[in-house]
């Protein structure tokens, strides 16, 4: 992993957004631009667009092959045709988060007062409301007044979660999954020890690697491999290698004995040729900082109060890093203003990343939640 | 914490046993030394030793003022006079486990064939049976035939079992906390995520940082903060710091925003002044390596067959890295050869430390379990 090489240099589809974006620092971004693909065909009354929002380590590449691993799109069990989120219907538009590093501006791009240098680890700190602002910009450049749906995962349910107390007369419905209205001590502690983990990494040289033609790739491997842990559940990870062991029966070895540590190594090692650690930290502070109720004097009701948004909170009951509990917290807050709202309880033995696996249940769920919307939206 | 000095020299009480101890992994140390303290008595007929087994990270300072973080003994709440392993009733020995750092036989040691240097990295992988081996020979030094108890929460709770499994003749009374037959995959990852982290330290040397006078303090301390999420719960976390934030309210700051940053920052550089990070490796390995059953035919309860001692198992409500059904099937094979067991799940919501902490039920039922056990030995 030394001789990690740099990011793929990609031409990615993106609009640069004039004006620039006014983020919650008081920083002025000059220079916005959002890298975005879409799918499907926006109806004659552009009212069938549904947004999809990425979680961490996501990006806009949700119901393709990914330009940087080869793999299929991250979200290919929920996105396409005949899917439940259906491209043969609906117009899907996913965007690059701001932060990101495949396109859209983030430590990445250039930087606003220095030209031919990259923003690096000097880019502002962003918060989800900044990333649903670029989005919001977008949309207005699609020339899409309402969205039919938002819809998104972790990170990307923060983000469906702003758009709701935002945008509300945008969003015609909402669908949050395996999300929170804030996030936990537990997950800053863990988003933390990453970070810790990437400016430990003599390779990160104070956030200028790029200035030594280098990457922090063990820091960011540990970061990944960390986090890696959180999205599953213990079952999972027993269910798929409990103590079961690579190679001859030694007590010597380090490091890739048990099957689960070479499968972790490769989630380290494929991960840092895809992402950049300064975006990495830029949007796990993204999410550290959020907290809808603290931005509404303390009751997350008001984030919500007045909205004629449908709302679908889909949690998973071995997601441990986004329990149940903290979606039921947005059920009630969205039943105490009287919100259109359905809460499904998927039950999984596969921790957080449910939402990115076949889950029958889940996506029967989500066919329903959006058909039933279609017709209320007046959509054929 | 990168002038972190070196770890202290300090003069533990210690035992230098004859022979020395042939390990699992088919290496026989020639020089093995076991450093322990003891409180309290030994009554005369040499039947009131309790054996206290530390957990990772604890030391043989159970219940004195500790010679490098001048803390009181790790275990002040179960272990002192009149507490429910009472010193002024019973011999209690705790020693530092084979591997360790504080005076025990371990990477820090001479190295058995190459005078005037320590083993470093080379120090054999050791297993829990190992430790709980050569905590047999500190036990016929002292010239005790059978042990009243057994007691040791987490990697202590599986010294217990294997000293239940390997000297059945030899133990009265056993007592797992906290504890599993087996290391999860869970916990592997979770382990092996501090490995890399002091592995991808510069200052780690490929483990010769002696050579170097250096400490791989980053990485060490990266290792210790993720393993501490692990010991407690989301609700502790929740309760003590919440998302609390430290000093003033701006998003331009990394590293100690939220009061539980800077918590586990102090956990991690507290932790690399008084912790060996050869140790941290070795031990953490021995945990992986654990696994009771596998060293039975696959079978727990063969581990436990024709046992005469008794045993009381408690877990935690809370405890996320040694769960309770853990625990349960521990009690589950010693039913099954019809062991006599007490097994108690404390209704906790302070995760895996609770075993250290006042937790009243906990130190109720252990008082409660030890004076009947005390009675049925013979002991006063």
């Amino acid at each position: 992993m030394d001789q990690a090489p740099p990011l793929p240099e990609i031409n990615h589809q993106s609009v640069l957004i004039e004006g620039g974006l006014a983020l919650d620092c008081g920083v002025h971004l000059r220079q916005l631009v959002v890298a975005y693909r879409t799918y499907g065909t926006l109806n004659a009354a552009r009212s069938n667009a549904v947004l999809i929002c990425h979680a961490l380590t996501g990006d806009q590449y949700v119901a393709e092959t990914h330009p940087v691993s080869g793999k299929p799109g991250w979200w290919g069990e929920m996105v396409g045709p005949g899917k439940p989120v259906d491209t043969d219907k609906y117009f899907v538009i996913c965007a690059n988060v701001l932060g990101g590093c495949m396109g859209s501006t983030g430590p990445r791009s250039p930087h606003d007062d220095r030209p031919g240098e990259p923003w690096g680890i000097e880019f502002p700190p962003v918060t989800i409301p900044d990333m649903v602002r670029a989005q919001k910009k977008l949309i207005d450049h699609l020339g899409i007044e309402r969205l039919f749906a938002v819809v998104g995962g972790s990170m990307g349910g923060m983000q469906v979660l702003a758009w709701a107390a935002l945008y509300p007369a945008h969003v015609f419905a909402a669908v949050p999954v395996a999300a929170a209205a804030f996030h936990s001590a537990q997950n800053i502690a863990f988003h933390e020890v990453g970070r810790q983990a990437i400016f430990a990494d003599p390779d990160f040289h104070a956030g200028r690697y790029w200035q030594h033609e280098a990457i922090p790739a063990r820091g960011l491997a540990v970061a990944r491999m960390t986090a890696h842990i959180t999205y599953l559940s213990e079952a999972a990870l027993s269910r798929k290698f409990g103590r079961k062991l690579r190679g001859a029966d030694s007590l010597t070895w380090f490091g890739d004995r048990f099957e689960v540590e070479s499968y972790l190594e490769h989630q380290g090692s494929s991960f840092v040729r895809r992402f950049d650690a300064n975006s990495y930290l830029t949007i796990t502070r993204a999410m550290d900082f959020f907290d809808l109720a603290a931005d509404h004097g303390g009751v997350l009701a008001e984030a919500f109060r007045g909205t004629k948004t449908r709302f679908l909170l889909v949690s998973f009951s071995s997601d441990w890093l986004f329990p149940t509990a903290q979606c039921r917290a947005i059920a009630r807050a969205l039943n105490h203003v009287a919100a259109n709202v359905s809460f499904v309880e998927i039950d999984s033995d596969k921790g957080h990343d449910a939402f990115l696996l076949d889950e029958p249940d889940f996506t029967r769920t989500m066919r329903g939640f959006l058909a039933g919307a279609a017709e209320a939206a007046g959509l054929t």
